[in-house]
């Protein structure tokens, strides 16, 4: 069980694997969308000079339950539930673990063929994501990393623009998180020495399949390269149709299929390097974490954290005493994890390296109540439950504490963290008609006993999680504590003491320094760590003059001999328990939620599609206001320069714009950078008493404001005080015509 | 001269090598005053378990010119100032490079001898070390990273305290820095390619010579090993007294000396490893930075950077786009970098992995003058010239107005941003006696144009380099220009146009297309780029029917005949002129200057030397206020709950203790972790109307105030608004002692 939980954590935080299902099916909607797709180069995709071919995406929420859709869908969804079905009856009958893997998988093909139809048949008005993208380069949100040297495949540098934007996205996490519910923040290291990460299982397990070419060294990703080359040969019209079904049956299937069974693939086609035409080497297991030598010698062995969680884990014995040994209570860290991916793509979607915000909530395992859950039950959430999935059903609306009565969601703090999730990604911009919550499928982790949810945003890469929501239950810090035989656990009071029968290996201390010196601390410990049943074998042994042999922490093994140990019986009262906490995480894709953030606030103003802006809320946007003169007159310039400094003593960010070009276009400019709020100084100004217009980005509607009450009004409005709607009422409409296309 | 200014860049940013001196120097100081020394272990050092000595240091700057005093450290000063001037003489009479290097090896050694004996005579309160430390991991502001697997060296966790002290250290420095100045902030990767830090110069000269264990592979770094086994020597009651006298000739000049005569040292003395006693490799260079690979291939060669300066420029042509190709303007970067030292020690000082925040102000090379200098003009700072350093005399106490108008400080960038530093420093709660600017010697940027002051914090350490103040010129923005053929430029209005004969040698792209097909390109770009001189020859040889041989940017060369080229002359009239911008480079080593904060700030209440607390500033205190019922009595709870939800309503950070204890007991926890307020519900605020103490950490002083007003007032004083002692005259002083002891 544990084994695969492993595996799970391993392989999914934060979507590396899950995340392949969306961005796969996605590849196949691009494709049906005509979007160019580039499997195979190591060279840059997003923001690439190259030109993009227009991606028009149709998604609306909405309109999920229009009846002429869902006649269209229903042939799909009863498909699907037909899988569905034969998939829990496998289970139910106990079936061999390869024929439930193979329904699973069809499961899945039939389950991504109905959301591709979902999402393309439900109109909407159109994105243009080449357009977004220049936008977003342009005006140096983020580009491609070391761009003049040719940039790197899956790096990327947040301009100004898109720093800010982070840095007040992170601030807002930080205050809706840490300051709201008082958890524990740590800032633990990047670099992080290999025993930790082979406890935690990232060193065996943390690996894609990839393939080589014998002769370049060129590496391809097993699974991306099969499907490209199938593809291919289904398209070729030489190709017949019992070859090109069985192409379409294996590409349905391989997200199910074993390391041998892709081998098989690969050499039953007899598949070539698409570039050289050069053979490939069998699959290799490509560990994807950075890998780097600590200290000169070359000795210790470490590695760029993967993940920031384990941070929090191998620190929990200091942070449960810091929180005065009391359950429950939650860390959080914000940091950058690291992941050489074999072939990045998909822009900030899938990169090499990338911020996390984590959450680790720690509790009994036995109480998994949330003192603060009734705040939030009432919080209507689009749920899409397994079961849903498996009966080829869309999502629900629901409100969580319904979602949690009926035990749709496992528990009150899975719960508590779900609508918390949500409430926050709506307050920074999500769009809620693009949000929904995933519950991981019995397939996604078999034999796991908990429950995880995750947060999707739907993009033009389709559905993708954001926000990972798991009750991890024990694992990490057991498998810690195997790993360093320090206890990570906690201690809780009995409602009654409890007397218990205790036996115990009692040490005769002299004798075992004399015969073990040195390693006598570790025999101590080992024998201390004995269960009743070794006690009674070892028991047995010294009785009858045999030696018994001792493992120690280390794997050593030693001889305790008659004289070394005592057996001793007593009774005990005890008042408390200890118990191993356990761990209910959401994880947070910086990155990937700053994506959604882009896509769904990204629009175009009525009537001219060339004037782009961003409509992210005030809390995020990367500047606050926008100080503008209306033109280049010098009598301008100390009511500007007074202005900046006023908004400054507040603590707004802002940006003066005095260059040349009109005022309509200068808006544009700022529009474009998403400032939310805009003051115009113009000739009216220089008039006592001094005035100065106020525009809002989104309506580009104006008003007329004192120049002394400008920084607060414009301080309450980013802080969400106060509403546009409101200061529109309070002061008098500016009517001047602006002129957007000047 | 890049190549020296290049060195200086790569092993000195951030004072790698230059806190060297004062570390070896505090080596010293420790040593003298029996502080326990560990050179060779790999193992933990700050915060182990091995109980550390008692440390006390004494300073306190302002008794530096007590009479009694100087008269001791005059033959001090003038024996640097001998030294001083002799190197002054070689270096004006141009003495060869080998004979300056061993004077000024000799004016350092002198220099450490006067700074060490200041330090131990000024008379001052005593510092325990050891004390705080144990405050500071005991209450979890930080400890060494992956603790329960034995810990790395060099590596720390923030606990909840140090992170929310750094994160609040890192806002305000923001708002100080980015917000007032209106910097551009970027977020750059970690994860850099070799190329990127082939052109900085990080890949060859980024290295500290080591020395191998042969059979082991431990490694030492050699400067601090041949210190402490000459050392050994040298304190051996055998050895005689020419020897001892040699050991420390050679210890005085160790700093200066080449690779070739350290490995003489070595084989002079027969050093052997300390440990083992086996014998040594020779000398290695051994580069700092830790390596990896970006991509499965294993053909992209990467780094985690060592500094993260170099992520701005390369970014800079989009950065000066983005300011719309205005100068001066300056970019900004909060984040990590990463040195493997070879053996860091001293706890927070030296480490593996920290945060930089780092400023580059772009400027024209030839106007350095700053607008807003006249604001800060009488700012008076503590400057240590390299004039005085070499004079043996003391840092002086000056305007910063005065320091540029008489040229010590060189131009007013590099003053104001100097006075900034200071302003921003005292500002997070640095102590004024501790902090002076030193300027760097020119034996420590010989070659080197510009000015570098650095920003020192006087700890028990001694005096070490928290934040680099260097005018860089244009030597960063060049080499990568150089790299990668992108012109890294700025264009500058002239005053009035000039016209210029231009020649240029005009390519006939047919005939070159035919002849260089792909490569026809980079023909194109090179003949663009021949000066004057080399299109003379171009045309000579082509006259003469000869080949003209063209080196292209990827260093190949090719062939240009006659019909590829003609060559054109005539005039241009020229609006701008292109220049390399200079840069003035304010970098701060966070962890530096959090260790200075922790030293400055530490304070032990008076007669009873067991209560220890932390006086930082509000502004970055972590937690701003404590809320405390008087006891454990239910009626106190709904006034604790409702209290702790209207501080967070106004975004007060604060943490409620309600455990046992007395209150006198849990004030003395809050004011270790450094809480500025604290409020006490107590049987009075049962009462309408309801009020509780507000509590100020430092004077203990306590007045009672109605409970409604209480978040204002905290919040208010977190801000700085208002000050205690305003507090203290607007509400009644509420006298019930405060049980210290209980």
């Amino acid at each position: 069980m544990q084994i695969f939980l492993h595996t799970v954590r391993a392989t999914c935080k934060s979507g590396a694997r899950y995340g392949i299902k969306y961005l796969r099916f996605l590849d196949q909607i691009s494709r049906n969308l005509a979007v160019s797709s580039r499997l195979y180069s190591e060279t840059p995709q997003w923001g690439s000079k190259k030109k993009h071919r227009k991606v028009k995406l149709h998604f609306q929420l909405q309109s999920m339950a229009d009846p002429k859709i869902e006649e269209v869908l229903a042939p799909l969804r009863s498909s699907v539930k037909e899988q569905g079905d034969l998939v829990r009856k496998l289970k139910s009958d106990g079936a061999p673990d390869f024929d439930v893997k193979k329904a699973v998988a069809e499961l899945k093909a039939r389950k991504k063929l109905l959301e591709d139809k979902e999402l393309s048949l439900i109109p909407s008005a159109s994105f243009d994501r080449a357009k977004m993208e220049d936008l977003l380069k342009r005006r140096f949100f983020l580009d491609q990393s070391f761009a003049i040297y040719g940039g790197i495949t899956g790096q990327y540098d947040f301009g100004p623009m898109g720093c800010a934007l982070k840095s007040n996205f992170l601030s807002v996490w930080r205050s809706f998180f840490v300051l709201e519910e008082q958890m524990l923040e740590v800032d633990c290291s990047i670099l992080t020495p290999e025993p930790v990460l082979k406890a935690s299982g990232h060193v065996d397990r943390f690996a894609d399949l990839m393939i080589k070419d014998v002769k370049t060294g060129e590496c391809f990703r097993l699974d991306h390269f099969i499907k490209a080359h199938l593809e291919k040969v289904s398209l070729d019209k030489k190709t017949d149709e019992s070859l090109r079904a069985e192409c379409q049956d294996i590409i349905i299937k391989l997200d199910g299929m074993s390391k041998q069974e892709l081998a098989a693939v690969v050499s039953r086609f007899n598949m070539k390097s698409p570039i050289t035409g050069n053979d490939l080497t069998e699959p290799i297991e490509f560990n994807l974490m950075f890998a780097t030598q600590i200290g000169p010698s070359g000795l210790i062995k470490g590695f760029l954290r993967p993940e920031t969680a384990q941070g929090i884990f191998v620190n929990f014995k200091r942070l449960l005493e810091f929180n005065s040994g009391k359950l429950p209570f939650a860390a959080a860290q914000i940091g950058n994890a690291f992941r050489n991916e074999i072939s990045p793509r998909s822009g900030l979607i899938r990169v090499r390296e990338f911020t996390m915000a984590e959450i680790e909530h720690f509790c009994d395992p036995n109480d998994k109540n949330h003192p603060k859950f009734e705040s939030v039950k009432h919080t209507k959430m689009h749920l899409y439950s397994a079961c849903s999935q498996m009966d080829g059903k869309s999502a629900e609306y629901m409100e969580i504490g319904e979602a949690v009565k009926t035990g749709l969601v496992d528990n009150e703090t899975l719960g508590y963290f779900m609508a918390r999730i949500q409430q926050f990604l709506l307050k920074v911009g999500i769009d809620p008609a693009k949000l929904r919550f995933r519950q991981h499928m019995g397939n996604e982790m078999a034999h796991y006993a908990c429950d995880c949810w995750d947060a999707e945003c739907l993009t033009s890469y389709g559905w993708i999680e954001c926000v990972g929501c798991a009750d991890r239950s024990a694992y990490d810090l057991t498998q810690h504590t195997k790993a360093t035989g320090v206890r990570l656990i906690a201690e809780k009071k009995l409602a009654e003491p409890k007397v218990v029968d205790v036996v115990e290996a009692f040490p005769n201390k002299g004798v075992l320094g004399k015969a073990f010196k040195k390693e006598a601390k570790a025999v101590l410990d080992a024998l201390a760590a004995l269960n009743k049943n070794e006690i009674a074998v070892l028991e047995g042994k010294i009785s009858k003059n045999e030696d018994y042999d001792l493992v120690l922490h280390d794997g050593a093994s030693i001889k305790i001999t008659k004289d070394m140990v005592s057996i001793k019986r007593y009774q005990k009262t005890l008042h408390v328990e200890e118990i191993t906490p356990s761990v209910v995480e959401p994880s947070f894709g910086v990155g990937r939620v700053m994506y959604s953030l882009f896509e769904h606030n990204f629009r175009m103003r009525e009537g001219d599609e060339q004037r782009t802006y961003l409509s992210l809320p005030p809390a995020v946007s990367p500047l606050k206001c926008s100080v503008l003169p209306l033109s280049g007159n010098t009598e301008f310039t100390p009511f500007i320069k007074k202005l900046s400094q006023d908004l400054t003593a507040f603590d707004i960010s802002h940006r003066v714009d005095d260059s040349s070009g009109s005022i309509g276009r200068r808006y544009a400019r700022t529009d474009e950078i998403a400032i939310p709020f805009g003051i115009t100084i113009d000739f009216d100004s220089l008039k006592t008493p001094h005035t100065a217009t106020l525009r809002e980005r989104d309506s580009m509607d104006q008003v007329r404001i004192n120049l002394d009450e400008l920084p607060t009004v414009v301080k309450d409005l980013s802080l969400c005080k106060i509403t546009w709607a409101e200061v529109a009422q309070k002061y008098p409409k500016f009517e001047q015509q602006e002129n957007a296309k000047a």
